[in-house]
């Protein structure tokens, strides 16, 4: 029985589109090598969404999205994705619900990561504290002013601090997700997937 | 008052989710020039999404999305995208609804697209009857064997034949997008949504 990680990603009103459906490409279109990519109870990545209540989720520019399970009713993650964008700069950042299912999932979870300014989610939980991080650049100045005590990376894809891997701008994601894949499966199956999905990536740099 | 083309992407049971949310951001993202990026009325595309029922659609991997229109209720639009994926491939192909309505839209758009497996759906309309197209390149063979009249070209993002474009599989959708940004408003805005993506791209290659 090959190994499998369930993994969450976070939805809230004005999620960035890119940096939730990112990660969700990558991670549920990787397969191990000896396996077709649609046999889905054997893949490498079960992929879940949820959000704080569980009702219908308006991303950004529009697009509607049903997450899968509420805080109250979601099962245990392996792999928590906080994406970003402007619900979460503006409302999430504040919202102390979401903040603390953040803190409290980080004792449970093996890999805690963000997308863009999901950063800043994760910084508001403390996480971050001592440790070097990215988010988008348009974002560095706040995440360096509002949370001095992180370390902030500029012009990198993703910064790997082992249990927490966060990411820069909205395409960023996607390159953490290859840096996932190989990370925990190797390169061959990163290179697999990348061709899979047609996206030009050295995954010598993930 | 600058021009603003409405962009509608077409969502089925086991749509491909980045062959959607890849040209939904690339699109919704983009702005004039002079524009702040979430001055919506004045943004260049407005991108909204239809289903032949208007009901919830299970996109691949589980990913639940609520379209906005069905075919029955759509508006007009100038663009309209056709994602591709497992549904497109297997049952899509098979459904003469939805092939009538994208021959019929064919005559009122500026632009019929397609992502990946979404060529076959072009192709079973007749659209791409003696023209250049592309798809992904595990369906090379599907769409020359089942469309002779089609001029398969492989290895290539996107094949721009006018008033339709074809791109390649999954994330091809992206490169094709910027190549739609880039052929209607340039590619300083083009080389713009690129970096607010933080997205690797030669735009002179889209």
């Amino acid at each position: 029985m090959e190994q499998q990680w369930s993994v969450g990603i976070v939805l809230f009103d004005d999620v960035e589109v890119l940096d939730f459906a990112g990660p969700f490409e990558v991670l549920s279109v990787t397969a191990h090598p000896d396996q077709h990519a649609s046999t889905q109870d054997m893949k490498p990545f079960i992929v879940k969404t949820i959000s704080e209540t569980g009702h219908m989720v308006h991303a950004r520019n529009g697009l509607k999205v049903q997450p899968d399970y509420s805080f109250s009713n979601a099962p245990q993650f392996d792999i928590l994705v906080i994406p970003g964008g402007l619900g979460a700069r503006e409302r999430e950042v504040h919202n102390n619900e979401l903040i603390q299912w953040i803190t409290d999932r980080m004792q449970s979870v093996q890999l805690m990561t963000s997308v863009c300014t999901g950063a800043l989610l994760l910084a508001k939980a403390g996480l971050l504290d001592g440790k070097h991080a990215t988010t988008h650049w348009a974002s560095y100045e706040r995440l360096q002013n509002e949370f001095p005590n992180v370390i902030v990376q500029k012009n990198v894809k993703f910064v790997d601090e082992g249990t927490i891997i966060t990411s820069g701008g909205i395409s960023a994601g996607i390159n953490m997700a290859f840096h996932i894949v190989k990370r925990l499966l190797g390169a061959e199956v990163a290179q697999m997937t990348a061709k899979r999905m047609e996206y030009d990536i050295d995954i010598s740099l993930v």
